[in-house]
């Protein structure tokens, strides 16, 4: 994949925003690899994301946002230019369970996704041993009813010096607080293990099990100080039938979790999920 | 498909059922030509679900229900035998929206499903002429506030006269009093256009469309005196974006819900759906 | 939804085409409603479609079209823009199956979907009472060895008189004469009963049974003179086992032609298909 | 989950089979606890598959063999009885690519999946750090023109040694030769990165690519002399469209295929699979 910047924006809709931005680039030369558009009606904003060849332009990703920021400020545009070369910086969550961190990490290792790691932390110690087999810095914070306070004004220096851009909660099963949901708005991903919003809360797969529900699902979604009730980015479902007790959901609900927060996390990597209200526009 | 006895049965979990079912229908010559069952070890019940050769047994449906009456008498199963050749008689009941009825009457006259309609009921007459090009007595039956309880008698006695065996709401927009639910208990079959419990109640697309779901789903459930939270036959999922509006909804929902339907109106018409508590057992 | 004009074009890759087309509306006060692009890196190809509000533009179609004639000649573009009022002529062929058949007559007379059926046109009458109740024309047009060329001969008037836009094979049981499918190349759908490339020819289900496939499909494709050879429109598949007869999966796979079908019918009336060597851009 | 036998075997169908095993096994106490059974009428060939709770019987897997044995004989049965606790061994070869190996590492070391891995072989070393932090062996073995012969005995010698039950082919990228695949009939599982039958051998994502499919898929099956043509266990595909380069369907195939591969072992560790021809019956 060759390196390109990404104009990423979303404003009120309004008469000749494509053509602002697409005769700026061209007047550079500048090859349009990938272009989005949505425009919703009901609220009349408008959504856009690009991709540029960054050889074709004759400036790097300074120059390009000089030359859009007059028509970003002319549609009073919400907007980023981001560097595909750029690896985000992305804090992983986890607790005991492994299958989210491991299909993570393996993703990291051989390529599949391109980001950094600055650390793994856990409220629990048990997956140390294969983090650091990684070269992954893992941070063991317990999380007590004691020291809950703490442990999160803990979490958000860490954020802050790590400099992390993104954070997985990767089956990480404390509730955040919400000044850390508000801090980090955008940008901390969460993998429910229900279809939302059906089963919110505790337990999902023994809620399933008891409403006798015929297919189970996973539901990936920005944290908001609303418990399971964030913009959700992705959601997957695998079929059940009655032979399937609450710890068969648990077995075949992990693979639709892990698979659904990997592909959340790589559409926020890429840039391509922009929040709207309460939901998502995916640039896929 | 060759004719065959069906037996359905369900009891508490003991030692020796199988042993006994199976040892009485060889017995008699008897050829097994589908077997299913199931032991809920929560509950310690019982399901099964075998299908013999009607040609390979020296006796009828009767003397087959004599061969296993002492059986069933001993391990307190409730019981059935059904003849695959006997065709059910199902009530098609719809409002204004053609595109489940459509489907049912298509998969009828071209003998995709074998079962008997002896009549279409509606509150609406639209439909008319659609379901009488088929042959089929349409009856209009108007429900208003003033003459509910008087049109929810007539579907009653309707019901009994036209000895129903199952009653199909193909998307028939009203809800059925208790005293309906409660006589027809497990012969009535609803599609509610959502992934339930997700959405219970009216415009489930456009509760869909404000929480931002990735998917939009169908739920096929036997109607129950509790709105939309009876025992779940089939449900099934179409995938959804930013770009779809409420109405796209609606049109994306009707091939999932007239699927859902169709497939848990198979499983009725094959006694392939056995209640269990709140849940269904299917065995397909 | 609201009139629109739809611009679709492709053509050599080059600086500067979006630029010009957005610039070209933007003029106008056009409003862009949906706006797809796609460049081939390895053919150096460009495809577009854009959905114009009809209302933001001060002149009609073929005003847009001399706004756009200049770009076009400017950048050797194939394109065209069409008026989403205007309903696409559809011949559909069938044989003795309805299952495809049924489905389009439903989306048609229940509006799901916009187009007009000049007539429908079978080598077999037993279709005959269920498309004239539709007030559609049913043309019995029997094929036989000897008459197969004269057959064929009256098929491409009647096209012509007809003036048909898409001819749909619903399960049209005839390969059709290579001089057909040439004069009417991307305009012939075609539903062919296999997951293609996989079970091409004659008795798929029984090829799939053979093998012990685990999933069948259908592949909805634009007929060409190499017999299941023409570029796919869409496929999907449903799950099988070992419980399936191939008269099992003939069943399980007719919803799923129906649904590959319509789905790609749908894309051909909405211009969202273009065609790109042996394969398709489907602009969604 | 508690200890069971499994009770596997075909044998031609014929009257009393499953009436004289469930005699058998109800007359000793013992307690099904599933139970599969399914006859081939073109081949009048029986399969079954029953679980036996091991507390419920006064012997053990000897002695329930022992009662069986007599029924075997008189069914003339292809029979085997398995202990639920013993673990199968599972040899698992790669080469460079780590996606099948990394979740099926994940899936052993997690508890995900019960087996026992005594080596891992690949023609490659790039993957031996991982192996081996695991604690599990990682046996290197080149295959080049010149050694092919000797290191497939090799091979050969090392699955008697290893006393191996199951030998997984996880995206080994060499052609077993015809004497290993028939020597381990019915023990060797492949994954293709295609839907097969479709695009069979090298580069089945160009050729999909090519083709212009709209689903990628991906098969397991039982290693055969005849390439990628043995029993297929299972497959499942995932939606392309025209923006996928070759490159993204191998990154979206991988998914495809760990999940393929992971679901056909475990039927395979818990003796659900069948053989029958060159077809699987698999009980779930």
């Amino acid at each position: 994949m060759n390196r390109s910047y990404r104009l990423i924006l979303s404003c009120p809709d309004d008469l000749g925003i494509v053509a602002a931005i697409t005769d700026a680039v061209a007047r550079h030369g500048g090859w349009i690899t990938e272009a989005h558009q949505f425009a919703d009606p009901d609220h009349g904003w408008f959504f856009m994301r690009y991709e540029v060849s960054a050889d074709s332009l004759p400036f790097d990703g300074d120059g390009f946002r000089e030359v859009l920021s007059p028509i970003a400020r002319r549609f009073s545009m919400q907007w980023r230019v981001t560097d595909s070369e750029r690896r985000q910086r992305v804090i992983i969550m986890a607790s005991r369970e492994s299958h989210c961190l491991s299909d993570l990490l393996y993703r990291w290792r051989s390529g599949d996704m391109a980001f950094d790691i600055p650390c793994v932390v856990s409220n629990h110690p048990d997956l140390r041993d294969f983090v650091e087999w990684h070269g992954i810095e893992f941070i063991h914070l317990p999380v007590d009813p004691e020291n809950r306070e703490a442990a999160f004004e803990t979490l958000d220096s860490l954020f802050q010096r790590m400099d992390a851009d993104t954070i997985v909660l990767a089956r990480y099963m404390q509730i955040l607080p919400p000044f850390l949901c508000e801090r980090y708005r955008g940008q901390i991903i969460n993998i429910h293990h229900s279809f939302l919003p059906s089963f919110a809360g505790a337990n999902p797969y023994r809620q399933a099990a008891e409403r006798g529900v015929k297919l189970i699902g996973a539901t990936s979604h920005f944290a908001t100080p609303d418990l399971d009730a964030g913009p959700i980015i992705e959601q997957d479902v695998v079929r059940v039938n009655h032979h399937n007790t609450v710890a068969d959901m648990v077995q075949l609900g992990r693979d639709v979790e892990k698979t659904v927060l990997a592909r959340a996390l790589r559409y926020q990597l890429q840039d391509r999920v922009l929040i709207h209200g309460n939901k998502t526009v995916i640039f896929q």
